[in-house]
C-alpha cells in the first residue's frame, strides 16, 4: 500500500536522481522554445507506449525500437514539425536527429529517442537541430529552472505547462521513490498538432520488462482514457526512463510492483486530467464515472463514448443537464445493460433511475456544470467494476481554433 | 440491371398505390405539423431497422414487434416527444397511440407502427393524439400535398423537408415498381431530437423476409454510413412497407430481387445525402470515398472514420486542404493498410501518394471546398473493395445549436 506521497508542479523531469535535461529555441515555431532534450547520467532503463494510428510519424518508429531494446540514454523533443508523412526522407532526417544527439553525449544513435510534434507533411528544416542540439547541450541541468524549460520546449500551443514531481512510500519497499513527470495535450491552435507526449523518469532499480508492463498499465488507465475530440495522432508516445539511482530496486515482488505501478498510474493521471483541461477551446475539465459494469473494460467503453459525444460536450458547454444525451451515449457504446437498471448523477444530483428520469433542482444543475471540474456518474447495477475517463466541454472555440488556421 | 429511373422530390409516401397519408397539428411542437399518419389500403407487407441503441424508446421495442410479424396497417409518427426513458408509463402511453390509431382504421394495434422523435425523458401528453389521431384520420389522402403535410409533420426541426417519389424498371421484372420515401435527420435545433426516421413505401408484391431482407442490407450501406456527430439516438428506424398492388412481384429469382434491392438502396440513399446535407450547423454535403480495401467492411470503417472526425470536419467548415488529418482519421480506424502505398486526394486534387504529400495548388484547393457538395478520396491500393460514407462539416452553428438550448 502506498503510504506516503508528495506531488508539486513546481519541478518535473529532472526530479529523480540520474537526469538532466534543457530547453530552448531552434526556430520551429513561431515563437517560444521548441527544443527539450534529457539525458541519463548513465544508460537507463526505458519502456514505451505508442500510437496505434496506422499512419506513424518517423520518430515513432524509430523510438518504438529504441524501448523495444530496453535502455535509453537520451530523448530529443521537437515541437512545431511532426515530421510524419514525409517518406524516405522523414526517416532520414528522423535518424540524423538522434545522431546530432548522440554525437553530444557520446552514446550510439540507437539509444537515443526521438519525439516530434507539429504539423504533419512538412519536411523537418534539420539544419535547425544541427545547430539547435549542441546548444541545448551546453545548457543541460537538474532544478525546476530546466525542468519548466522542457515543459514549455514540448508544448506547441498547450495553454499550460504540465508537469509534475513525485516523491512517495509503500509499507512494500523502503526508503522514498521519486517521479517526474512533462506532458504535453491538446490546447493546440495550430492544427495537425494534437499529439500528446509524456516523458516520466523515476529513479528506482527495476527491469525494462517490468517497467514496461507497469507503464503500459498506467497508460491505459489514464493517457488512453482521455479524449478531447477522439481523434488520435500520428505521433502520440509515452516514454518512462528509470535511472537506478534511487533507494529501491523493484522485482517481481507482488506487492512491490503492484504499488510501483500504481504510483505510476497515479502520475499518469495526475497529468492525463491536466491534458483534458487543456483540451481545445475547452472551459472545464470532465470526469466520466461509470461504475457497478460488468467488465471494466465496459466501464471503461461506456465512460469514453459518454466522454467523446459532441451532444454530451456541447451541453456542458452551454450547463445545460441534459441527461439524456448521457443516457443515450451510454447505450450506444456498444456494452450490453439494461437502462431499466440504470441510473445517472450530475455531480451529487441524481437525474435519472432505474428507467425514467427524476425531478430535479434544473438551477443547481445549471449552478453545478458552471464550476471549472465536473464529473458524470453512471451506475449500470450490473456488476462491480468502474471506470473514469475525462474530457473538456466542446465549446465555439474548439471550432474557431480547427477552422480558421489554413494549411 | 436496372433500365429505368425516374425520380422526383415533387412527390412521397403515397406515390405507390395503396397508400393513404396525412400530416396535422396535434400541439407537441411548438409549432407547425407533428403528427403524421400512414396508412395501407389493405394489410401491407412489412420490414424494419432500428436503433441499436441499447437506451431504445417505448416506440422502437413496439414497432419491433410489429414488423417482426411481418404485416402492418399503418403508421403514426409524433414529432416534438421522443417517449424515451419514460419506464413503464412510457410504454403504456406507446400502446394506446397505437390502439387510438387501430379504432380509426378497423385494425389491431399490434398492426400499427409507432415513431416518436423529439425530447428524451418528458411523458407524451396522450391526450393531444386522442384529439389529433382521428383529425388526420379525416384528412387521409394521396397526393402531393399530403406528402408534403407527411414530410413536414415528421421534421423537428430540420431546415430541409426529404422525400422522394421513384418509377423504376428493370430488365429483370416486367411493368414498373414505385418507391416513395419521407425521411426525417439530423437538422435539429433542439437537443435529444437527432432521431433518424424513414418511412418507405412500394407497390411490389414480396414477401415480408425478402423485404427485410432487402431494406437490411439497403440501410446498411446508405443510412448507416452517414454521421453527423457520430451520436446514434434512442428512436432511429425506418420501415418500409409493400402494398403488393403494383404489376410486379420479387420472388426469389436472383435477378429481380437484386435489382429491387439496388432500387431500394438508391431510394435509400437519395434520401441518405439528404439528411447529411441537412446536419446540424451543416455548410455543405461531404462524401467520403474510400476504395483499394481489401473488404467493404474495411473501407466503410475508414470512411466512417474520416467523416467522424470532428478535426476533418472543422477543417471543411474552413476550406483547409488539411490532408493531414484525413490520414490521421484515416489511421485510426482500426483497419490495417500501409501509409507507404496510400493515395488521397480533394475532388480531382491529389494531395498525398505513397507515404508523402503532393505539391498542390493550395488556392484550388481551397475554392473546390468552399463547394456545396465536395467530395474525399482514399485508395488504399490494397485490394478491391470500396464504401462511401456522408456527413457534413463541423461549424459554430453545430455548438450554437446544441449547447445553447437547455432543458
Amino acid at each position: 500500500m502506498i503510504t506516503e506521497w508528495n506531488e508539486t508542479t513546481e519541478q518535473g523531469i529532472t526530479y529523480p536522481q540520474g537526469f538532466r535535461a534543457s530547453g530552448v529555441r531552434c526556430g520551429l515555431k513561431i515563437e517560444g522554445k521548441d527544443l527539450a532534450l534529457l539525458i541519463a547520467d548513465s544508460p537507463a532503463v526505458a519502456a514505451g507506449v505508442f500510437t496505434t494510428n496506422q499512419v506513424k510519424a518517423s520518430c515513432v518508429t524509430w523510438s518504438q525500437q529504441v524501448t523495444r531494446r530496453g535502455t535509453a540514454r537520451a530523448i530529443v523533443c521537437n515541437a512545431g514539425n511532426a515530421n510524419a508523412c514525409n517518406g524516405e526522407q522523414g526517416d532520414r532526417d528522423n535518424a540524423r536527429i538522434a545522431e546530432i544527439a548522440a554525437q553530444q553525449f557520446g552514446c550510439a544513435a540507437e539509444e537515443v529517442v526521438v519525439a516530434s510534434t507539429g504539423v504533419i507533411g512538412h519536411l523537418l528544416p534539420v539544419e535547425r537541430l544541427e545547430d539547435g542540439v549542441p546548444r541545448a547541450a551546453t545548457r543541460l541541468g537538474r532544478s525546476p529552472e530546466h525542468d519548466a524549460d522542457v515543459s514549455r520546449a514540448i508544448m506547441t500551443t498547450d495553454i499550460r505547462p504540465k508537469l509534475v514531481a513525485v516523491s512517495c512510500r509503500s509499507d512494500a519497499w523502503e526508503g522514498a521513490l521519486r517521479f517526474g513527470g512533462v506532458c504535453k495535450g491538446s490546447g493546440m491552435i495550430a492544427p495537425n498538432m494534437a499529439t500528446m507526449l509524456c516523458f516520466l523518469t523515476t529513479d528506482v532499480r527495476i527491469s525494462a520488462r517490468l517497467l514496461q508492463q507497469a507503464l503500459s498499465r498506467a497508460v491505459e488507465r489514464t493517457f488512453n482514457r482521455v479524449t478531447v475530440d477522439g481523434d488520435t495522432s500520428t505521433n502520440d508516445m509515452c516514454i518512462a526512463l528509470a535511472s537506478g539511482m534511487g533507494e529501491y530496486e523493484v522485482r517481481e515482488h507482488r506487492a512491490a510492483l503492484a504499488d510501483f505501478t500504481e504510483a505510476l498510474e497515479r502520475v499518469c493521471r495526475k497529468l492525463a486530467r491536466e491534458v483534458a483541461r487543456d483540451g481545445e477551446g475547452a472551459t472545464k475539465l470532465v470526469e466520466v464515472a461509470v461504475k457497478g459494469a460488468g467488465t471494466e473494460a465496459g466501464a471503461a467503453q461506456i465512460a469514453k463514448t459518454i466522454a467523446e459525444s459532441p451532444l454530451v460536450k456541447t451541453a456542458l458547454f452551454g450547463c445545460d443537464p441534459n441527461w439524456g444525451r448521457i443516457l443515450a451515449a451510454a447505450g450506444r457504446a456498444g456494452v450490453a445493460f439494461d437502462p431499466g437498471q440504470a441510473y445517472v448523477a450530475l455531480g451529487g444530483i441524481p437525474v435519472f433511475d432505474r428507467g425514467r428520469g427524476l425531478p430535479f433542482d434544473a438551477a443547481a444543475a445549471n449552478c453545478y456544470l458552471r464550476q471549472e471540474e465536473v464529473s458524470l456518474l453512471v451506475d449500470l447495477r450490473q456488476g462491480s467494476e468502474a471506470a473514469i475517463a475525462w474530457t473538456c466541454d466542446f465549446s465555439y472555440d474548439y471550432v474557431r481554433i480547427n477552422a480558421e488556421y489554413h494549411t
